[in-house]
């Protein structure tokens, strides 16, 4: 066995995941197909709050909204960010408990804030507007319900503009300057209790540097409000830590961003004299490196390039149509055969930019070889649409040589679903 | 009334739709919600069948998928342009007849050009290899199948690149210079019968110049293809036809794209005599302005811009998300007001640039008013996806003031759909 990328590995040149042959899987359950490892799934979550002993991690539910995905990081410890009623209503179904849980969003519908203060888990609240929308919904229902407020911190990470949520533009939360004025507007509001604070810079982070700002902007915010007299229990500084996509990319670890935030955390509560408990909020970081896509080669085309038509495109994997983004490929079935010449991973979808991967070394690529998709688990299936008339893919959980369907493949069934024809159509 | 955007009118300060206002439907069925007009669509139909009276109409079935509005361009005499097995089937089921599609896609699986020679439609062919593979699934099922050859024209409209489908560098058809020689290796195998050539030079294209390059060039290989002694019965010029988006925006009418085709077309037919059937693929022209996506106004926000916070983000239309593009919009319940200020129009989605318009100028907009997004009939419901966990909306037809749901909209229930447990997770 040779490790190809991490907890992948190779047997008779067949790429393997789990313990189980991805050319086997592909037998028994077609193409296109997401293939997650369960044990690196907990080993990410693991290696995070190993790195962070103290924190309490709320996974980040939109980076792979598996009902069972999430079961395994209930199971692991983890709290959530949802940022959304489905969201929330998967998360608590999958037995996360509510006080673990951070109800996130820049436009919550009434009924979403409702949904919040039922269920009793804490909101983080967007906007002035909102507070307010919340504590009349709390009052309504003679509750009070825990709060946190979003902060923009106007810090710019290194990282795809659509992306990087804490610029002063993002859409996302309160002007740091405003957000004193948000904590006493709470104070005077019944129905809300502000217990915390909140900020996200941005996501695929490959530099720790721009949290070392965030996490001083914070903690001035944190002194601020401690001199209104709140007594905050959190600080949720977000997540966003990048991983390698690139063979060789070098990312920072949950190590390496503790060494930033903990020595700045810790001295700067205790000159503060505040006790926080911090919150982590990862998801591409967890789920990112734990799943391949595997997909069939349809048919070969050498025109102005060689390209590989395969059966899966961004209606399963928009990433690389939407933000560019890399994905390292390899031919599941000859992971040891020599490197013949570059090639062009297309899917079929009807549009130009339905581009897996642009001019990758691969072996000679050949009809009906199987080509693996690395590092799918983020931002994969849960981006996932029918475009084309496509329906979805199947999911696997695969745990040192068990296989276990965790979502069937869509039909044309599901294409129909709810859709009703007025009678005059029939 | 008055005329707001082409069949979109008001009354009483509300935007209606197909006699209905939305004021009215956002109040009975909630938002987000599409709200489709059967006449529009009809009348987009007409205006383009009628510029190209000898042609046939093969609407772009990926444009919108939905059912019922197939069944209504079934009713009106279309074929259809499908992309792939879902698109096939759901074509078939309303009733589109099978002489009348046209398979295509770059990356067909061997199962979909099964149904393809089992339905008895047409494919076009992308590549030689493909060409093989279609031949040998005809010869077992002994059957012969029409086919045409996607051309890859090498012209370039001025579009969005990852939307310009005919540069050399695309992923789609064959290059032009080798067109010829795929006739001659066509005449030769058992099981395809060429009897047509293709071509799709991009979307959303505003000046209809490239087509004039485009056409002759097919037309040059018709003539070359003739020399073999191939008898063509269609050429499929694609379609591609810009819509205005933005208010005063000038887009080329199907008169305008048939006064360039049609001389060259005929003149050059009559000079090889051929009697070719030309085929166009319409999509965003049929769809694209018939719908309004109507969306509530969540909360407010005055940060680096003034946000407005609605219910529907990119999950819904990816368009401006994933391609930059532009969508008119009103505040559906003030259409007389005045102009107040530049307003940002952000959904709900967890990422920067769920961004569905910027700075635009509106009304005073309020908490719960209604937002009405233009000309999302095409590549909006069909690209959207549960991102998030949101269930997708539902979609209504309207039609001189009657009202039909043609999609309900999904429940927690469909976030859930086809995922299983395993049982070591109970």
């Amino acid at each position: 066995m040779f490790t190809i990328k991490n907890h992948l590995e190779k047997r008779d040149s067949h790429l393997t995941i789990g313990g189980v042959d991805t050319v086997d899987l592909v037998e028994k359950y077609g193409t296109p197909l997401y293939v997650t490892n369960e044990q690196r799934v907990r080993d990410n979550f693991r290696r995070y709050s190993e790195a962070f002993p103290d924190a309490d991690m709320y996974y980040a539910a939109k980076a792979n909204g598996n009902f069972t995905i999430m079961r395994i990081l209930a199971q692991e410890g983890a709290g959530a960010d949802v940022f959304g009623d489905g969201e929330l209503y998967m998360a608590l179904l999958a037995g996360i408990p509510k006080e673990k849980i951070l109800f996130n969003g820049n436009s919550k519908t009434d009924r979403e804030l409702e949904m919040a203060v039922e269920t009793g888990v804490r909101v983080s609240v967007d906007s002035l507007d909102e507070l307010n929308t919340l504590s009349r919904i709390a009052k309504s229902q003679n509750r009070t319900i825990n709060i946190a407020f979003r902060v923009n911190p106007d810090v710019s990470p290194d990282t795809h503009p659509k992306i990087s949520t804490g610029l002063k533009t993002s859409k996302f939360g309160i002007p740091h300057q405003e957000v004193v004025e948000a904590y006493k507007e709470a104070v005077e509001l019944e129905g809300v209790n502000p217990i915390g604070m909140h900020c996200h810079i941005g996501s695929q982070i490959l530099d720790t540097s721009p949290f070392d700002e965030a996490v001083n902007r914070m903690m001035d915010l944190v002194e601020q409000v401690k001199r209104l007299g709140v007594e905050l229990e959190f600080l949720d500084i977000g997540s966003g830590l990048g991983i390698p996509y690139k063979k060789g990319e070098l990312a920072p670890t949950p190590k390496d961003l503790a060494d930033v935030v903990l020595p700045i955390f810790e001295k700067r509560s205790k000159a503060i004299g505040v006790n926080l408990k911090l919150i982590i909020e990862p998801g591409r970081y967890i789920m990112g490196d734990t799943t391949v896509l595997l997909t069939t080669v349809n048919t070969m085309k050498h025109a102005a390039k060689k390209f590989v038509g395969v059966d899966a495109g961004f209606n399963l994997l928009i990433r690389p149509a939407m933000y560019d983004s890399y994905h390292h490929v390899v031919v599941a079935n000859k992971v040891d055969a020599q490197i013949s010449s570059l090639y062009t991973v297309v899917g079929p979808i009807c549009e130009t930019g339905d581009i897996l991967a642009h001019d990758r070394e691969l072996p000679e690529v050949e009809k009906n070889d199987i080509i693996a998709i690395f590092d799918a688990g983020a931002y994969g299936f849960s981006m996932s649409s029918q475009y084309n008339g496509r329906p979805r893919c199947a999911e696997l959980l695969v745990n040192d040589g068990q296989v276990d369907i965790i979502r069937k493949a869509e039909t044309y069934d599901d294409l129909l679903a709810n859709q009703l024809v007025p009678t005059r159509f029939l």
